[in-house]
């Protein structure tokens, strides 16, 4: 299958929104799919297309198994209270992390462990020399033991080394700790030059979750992999909190268009490439970023550029770009229309940019 | 908007089941419903289709606000979730219900809430003095207090009776306990003829929970109805189990065409029929069934009738009818040809019946 | 060491006092023991008192390990804790067992457990047959299996024959079921004439907790039983709910004259035979008991006696005498002067009954 | 009553034992308070030497109810537990603080809540400008909003200044948040020249825990502080966890001495005074402290004066004296006779301290 060609989404409301790849929309042929998906009930496992979109990502990431779930946040949950047993339990995870931040306390709510939140010493990614710091090992009844450390990849786009993963993987294994990797752009991870491949990261997680809907474009859905008595389980509890989904087919047959067209199909190159070049136009103004630009995420650092965020989001709101602050947020349907609307938002916001450093220049004097 | 007639579906696979209703396929006016749906991410508010059949839900049952959940077991976990405050507490409901038998123990790992399992006396639906036996009011710290009462209609195919209900409820409230209605079949209580309005059901309890997946065949989701703060909670915990559903507007389109066709289009009247003509052949042989054929299911007593399990299972496969055991539950989707195949089988089964009775006559020559 | 006469405590607050047997105070031989007592900290295991009664305490139950608790909630609370990992799971008990009914709920919010409750068949304790109706065995994902299943001996005062708990336990251990025993009243099963060896009962179960504070007397404390790395990981949850005792061989010590007296004393023989005998003058006026009077509860059938509950208390407080309703529990610090005035208090509350039997006769004519 | 002059503790063990304020034991004068204590059961509320402590503390603090419980980590994990309602919710407090690090995990195990744990900027205790940054205030579905703020005083033996906790109290009541106060060592904090009165700090908070056999000796014990209602939940989920002590007038007895003795005897000042002058004698030989010693403890800064753990360890084991590596923590129990071993300790380890500065001088020279 061949995806379209961006020209095709300059209409659509996502191309101008850069508040977060979760809001690309379906695209034709991904609708034009749903004539073909199978209607059996998925809870009854009669949901053909979905069991077999189950296996071929379970091929794909070299994992025994394999689960469709409704969401990257159910899909870490699940994997988190799969691996924890009982408490005293905790969870080792970059502060930043997802399941630290953003999914409403569901670690603790679901899985009744504690989170060891670590701050990466180099402020891009948690080193395995971090986590020996912070780590819980043996059994001081004090504490409660480390029993999962969960990696982000991408963590806000920056790319987390296969190397520095398994490194960590390794003490995680001698000490008996599972490894969880949070991949919901992992696709992004995996679409840039001489990137390792997906299955060379899945092989040093026990488990790992991976997106349809941010980067790929579904409407809905993520997969859960690992061991098939793992998913078995996570299958069993994702029934306890509603998971189960009736006429799946609807959903896999789209999340497998998204999946052919958009990263088998290359798109996501393309993506991070969107991303570099709005870099190189913050940088020609005398901007910097607070976090390498490695996919599809530009953090601009608009203090340092003296630009205040009103003028920034006024600037972007008046040309119909939809923006979430200093994060800019690619994605394959955004148009090159929208991008250069970002570019003129960009200029005119440091054409109006207050003096801020140290020298007395007016920061907005750099262009 | 019409519903399509029975013929229509006679080739679906779901014509010739009657395991579930959960079985139900997404109709061709469902698909075409997909055309129109809005694809703005859910979790952002942006679901224009979504946000429209909530208000139009709250409406029609009479409740300030509604919520679109991904199941019947997730709408309920969060009703539960959103009342239960802080343990020590327990919920009341039907030895038989749903939350208590069916939802792996959610209200369990979920709300770590004790379940005081009634058991009704007159074997149907429990009433106020079966509650009144069980239900833990006061403070005495031995006890985990009844914090909610959870009721079910239908249940397992049975109309807990208005009136019933209004008696827990009035209970219910003058001891400051919460009502919960597990109205995933209420469509079929709302059904038969003298039906109360679903919003009578709905103004005496707190919460309840209604499914578009069931009896009305939509392919995915619940609503969950209540006041206002308390769908702003059950939605900040639907975050938390990962039930955001990005661009929902698909599934919610279908959900609307499945109202419009199924529902408010009168063809559960049609379903309840055919249990009922069910019943009455099975009546013709001699047999039994173990609860009242209210709406649309039918409980056969085999046993009873002398006929084994595995004759009656056989039969029904041999004519391509797909049953769990002696529960028949019919949906809208079921063929006239089906029901038909079904008669002959209860017919094939019955002259394969064992001796059974006290008076030494063969069950099976009864016909 | 030899317990004291039980004249000497006629006149404690306990003699007359027979709600329960957790009302027994601490004797002078108890309080005397504490001069000897080990004041190390025993979250540090420093406490020599306590380790060495564990010890003792996991020889006697032919068992690996044992340790120390607070109270027979939190032994049954930990026990369970520790058996069950993660959910979806469930814990099978009597409906009438102190971790269904007077635990507030523990093992809901403790262990997101559900309970499943089973009504004994025979009105006294649940038998396999009883059990087998009611498990949740394999791993259809619908049901939270049941992981433990816990009996309790005594039950409300009635032994559990060990023949029964044989075969519930093969029956557990056949389908990878953990049995827990709450074996607070144990002491008492095991003071009749031919019962079992306390390791007896505990070589059928995986853990057990017994407690020192109900008939034994001790002032606060139990035990739980069984292999190390589950005592230990119970040792770690103990401190996860702030269940550390620093100078427990304070209470460890009273502890050990409590079995030593009590228990190893043959107290409870006596303390069962008080039993016998009010059982005895009950049925010589006309009376029955709900419940076989095994060891040392009485529960009188108030009801069909035609006694009031009101005439009841009035005539047993009028003697001094505290009773809670229509049962009657018996602890070795009972004083014979007691026991004379709850007769005497029988037969009154007698005199004063009302007709209330099918051939008319005024039950209070029936002495 | 007069507490016993050092002395007489030379001969304890505890009096050489610098390890924790812990390790404190019983004095003669608590043990023999146990003959007039109340031995009714404090489950039925009948133990009337603990409810007269209760509203003791209750009054002392200028709070309307207080609580007997097992220890000071029971007691913050039912005061969160009775503070959080429901899932989302998150507990904000110092990365250093009891709760969060040393209770097991329990915030998470028993409150399913998540923890937001602060770094002091000032690295002595958090401040408001702290608490601002990592807040979660409003009701954004993707977060766990912050329901309670837990401040420790002393944390590390360190005085958290009241205005700071005024002026985080002020802000949390601004927002709906609860205020929480380990007062563990409250009793410290409040035992130096010019210190506020125990309820000017309890006033800023919602509740508070206090330990009874920390610094005060007392065996066994913590009091739980706060409304009412909120004391009556503390106590039913109490029963929840197994904590519900049976004869609690023997613990209670006891920890009505050591409040008499040790804190309004005003021995805690002595205690601090111990503190002062190990940290005069370790910064005449040159050393530093990582921490402030405002109270019974002082952290010696090994690293920087160059002695390794090792050699300092076997120092102080040479002596008699045992400490928990760098830390040291005095008690009203250790003797003049340890102190002094304390402080030849240090000299001899400062002896054989390596040369460690950037200057080239031998750290050891300094003295």
């Amino acid at each position: 299958m061949v995806a379209p060609k961006i020209s095709e989404w300059a209409s659509s409301p996502a191309a101008f929104d850069f508040r977060s790849d979760t809001l690309t929309t379906p695209t034709p042929s991904m609708l034009a799919s749903l004539t073909h998906a199978s209607l059996g009930d998925e809870v009854y496992l009669e949901s053909t297309t979905t069991t077999s979109l189950e296996s071929r990502l379970a091929k794909l990431f070299a994992k025994p198994a394999a689960l469709f779930v409704l969401s990257g946040t159910m899909g870490n949950q699940l994997c988190l209270r799969s691996h924890l047993t009982q408490p005293p339990h905790s969870v080792l995870c970059d502060v930043r992390a997802h399941i630290n931040v953003y999914e409403a306390g569901g670690v603790a709510s679901l899985s009744q462990a504690l989170v060891t939140a670590v701050r990466p010493s180099n402020g891009k990614w948690i080193t395995l020399e971090d986590v020996k710091k912070e780590v819980i090992l043996g059994s001081d009844i004090h504490y409660a033991p480390t029993r999962v450390i969960s990696v982000e990849n991408t963590i806000n786009g920056v790319i987390m080394p296969l190397e520095e993963i398994r490194r960590i993987s390794e003490f995680a294994r001698e000490h008996g700790i599972k490894m969880h990797l949070d991949g919901a752009r992992l696709w992004n991870a995996c679409s840039v030059p001489d990137a390792p491949e997906l299955h060379e990261y899945a092989a040093l997680v026990d488990s790992l979750s991976v997106c349809m809907s941010k980067s790929l474009g579904a409407p809905v859905g993520s997969f859960i992999l690992g061991e098939k008595k793992f998913i078995d389980h996570g299958r069993h509890m994702r029934k306890a909190i509603g998971g189960g989904i009736r006429q799946a087919g609807l959903l896999t047959a789209m999340a497998e268009v998204a999946l052919d067209e958009v990263f088998l199909g290359g798109r996501l190159a393309e993506t991070n490439g969107y991303a570099k070049r709005l870099e190189a136009k913050w940088r020609a103004l005398g901007g910097e970023t607070t976090l390498p630009v490695d996919t599809n995420m530009v953090w601009l650092d608009l203090e340092k550029r003296g630009v205040s965020m009103e003028v920034w989001m006024e600037e972007a709101r008046k040309r119909g770009v939809r923006i979430g602050g200093g994060r800019i947020v690619c994605h394959y349907q955004n148009s090159t229309e929208a991008i250069e609307k970002l570019e003129l938002a960009m200029e005119a916001a440091c054409k109006r940019a207050i003096k801020s450093n140290a020298n007395g220049e007016k920061a907005g004097d750099v262009e």
